[in-house]
């Protein structure tokens, strides 16, 4: 698949930095939001830009490999989290309304049958993915399907409107699936990748890591994203990379969550790199693998609250700080419009 | 001045975790946030707190130093700034419209005649404080009053129905007042808590240091915080700490922003010390003495944007974190009113 995705142009950015030098403030005095205004004027290339009808897409898919013990939650789990999501009681669904952003489920393989809900989007790619301990996790044109749905989820997405989009994801064993991704695709070792998910004991983790290192041994590390994705990812994560280049080709504004939603991340950066400079990383996860994926993007993120629940919880805890670098470069004085004296006059 | 502070009852601990360990997320998973919801609940004594009026209060004075050459800024900057705030076009105001948080500037002791406006408490202590590199900023008396006003004003807020108070600041020359504050209240050398304040270079750092060595070598290190305020303190900052006292022993949330806010808390804390279960820590403060403060009282604030403004803008950023602590913890569903496994089931 050819994503096209434009580099923004960064002739705008003197023009920009001027308009942020010329509010009442010391230059520099808002930190990480004006480095955030920056990037988002450059994204809409515009020194006016605009956040209109931010969106939570959140991707649920089931694992084979779920059924084998990599994760402290039975596989169930993920269906039940979408009922959840779907009747607004999980933590995803506080935030949101909180910070008034609109919420999408997207069924992407989950192994329950939902029938038509409001709210949610039945993309199914089937009941779950093969276990990648026995054989891969999908097929070549799964892969290709789970992208193509995924751009045409978001193209959707900006054809009605929306320039801002958060990910997040639910699906029980997707953060070993996430270690699988992190290992093959940053080199870094697969110990240091696999953490605790949702809170495996010593024990747990510990088998955890045998049970990948298994897994490896059988699948090896595939070359490309797209190899690697059909080897040890997940139907969520899979669409949900495409969700994010067919984003990026509309312009939009990424917001990153976690560990497994950077894991895609890393496959939609690896099939078109220009997809980074529209991604804002909202939070640094517990899980200590996130941390390598994002020294592998060269990215910081602007919060570090020891989350890891996923959902995209971290994206929506932080879209009042995009948000906040939007409107102080629309709505504050400068020095001349409110007649404030500037440094050393 | 006796001020009257209860301590949290830590009794209803358990029941808080056992409420947030219920909820529909592995334990632990919403990380800073359930420590937030927990401290919240201990302060307001419930398992289901609840956020009222939330205001944030910017105090405003001037510094006779400042006419020495402690700041890259000249002193009308203060006034000009006031009257930013009091026309709309500050940080603090754009971030405050964001967030719904009333904002209430106070005049601590500015040097300028504001006359009666809305939105600006008149609690004028005189045109600014006294230079400290020639005398006592201000008078044993003027504490007392300066910390009466404060006091009178929290309660006012309280009496109002708000339980949540963020405090910002304005004054030019306070990051140097904040930095003898914190110099003397916790013992670290005057070169590490002095630094660029709103933007000096190099050789003004140098001049800053200086001149401050030379108020510390006339005033000395005084014992006590009332002596430390008289000494070289802002009339903002002594009304502030008040407020902070008056604030706790009406149980309010404090939020507390950056350098300066910090030195006045770390005032507050040495005259009352109960003070510190009621504060939440918004943000790291790209001033290096920020460290020093936070060190000395333990806290680890929820955020760190590189911030250097002050005006309360990172208590306002962090607001919403505040709010999803509390949003969660009593709109989440349970496990068991959702359905959902609960981990090993």
């Amino acid at each position: 698949m050819d994503f096209r995705i434009s580099v923004p142009d960064q002739s705008l950015a003197p023009r920009l930095q001027q308009r942020i030098d010329q509010k009442t403030k010391p230059p520099g005095a808002l930190g990480r939001l004006e480095a955030l205004a920056l990037q988002i004027g450059l994204v809409q290339g515009t020194d006016a830009p605009e956040l209109r009808q931010p969106h939570v897409m959140v991707f649920a898919g089931d694992h084979g490999a779920a059924r084998a013990g990599v994760s402290a939650f039975p596989q169930d789990v993920t269906w039940q989290m979408v009922e959840n999501f779907l009747a607004g009681g999980a933590a995803i669904n506080v935030f949101c309304r909180q910070m008034e952003l609109d919420l999408t489920v997207v069924d992407a393989g989950v192994n329950h049958d939902f029938g038509r809900r409001p709210g949610l989007i039945a993309a199914r790619l089937g009941p779950g993915t093969a276990n990648y301990l026995e054989r891969p996790a999908m097929d070549a044109e799964t892969v290709q399907a789970a992208l193509a749905r995924g751009r045409e989820l978001a193209h959707a997405l900006a054809a009605n409107g929306c320039n801002c989009v958060g990910f997040g994801e639910m699906g029980i064993g997707n953060t070993a699936s996430a270690s699988l991704i992190t290992h093959c695709l940053t080199g870094e070792s697969l110990a240091t990748v696999t953490g605790r998910g949702t809170g495996l004991d010593d024990a747990g983790l510990a088998r955890k890591r045998a049970l990948l290192e298994q897994a490896l041994a059988r699948g090896g590390r595939p070359a490309g994203p797209l190899a690697v994705l059909a080897e040890y990812g997940g139907f969520e994560i899979a669409m949900m990379a495409g969700a994010m280049l067919g984003a990026a080709e509309r312009r939009m504004l990424l917001l990153i969550d976690g560990f497994i939603v950077t894991a895609a991340l890393l496959a939609a950066h690896a099939i078109a790199p220009a997809v980074l400079p529209y991604c804002v990383f909202a939070h640094r996860s517990q899980e200590a693998g996130h941390r390598v994926q994002l020294a592998h993007l060269g990215a910081d993120p602007l919060m570090d609250l020891d989350l890891r629940l996923g959902e995209g919880t971290g994206a929506a805890l932080a879209w009042p700080l995009v948000q906040a670098a939007v409107n102080f470069l629309n709505e504050m004085a400068s020095f001349e419009s409110a007649g404030v004296s500037d440094k050393g006059c």
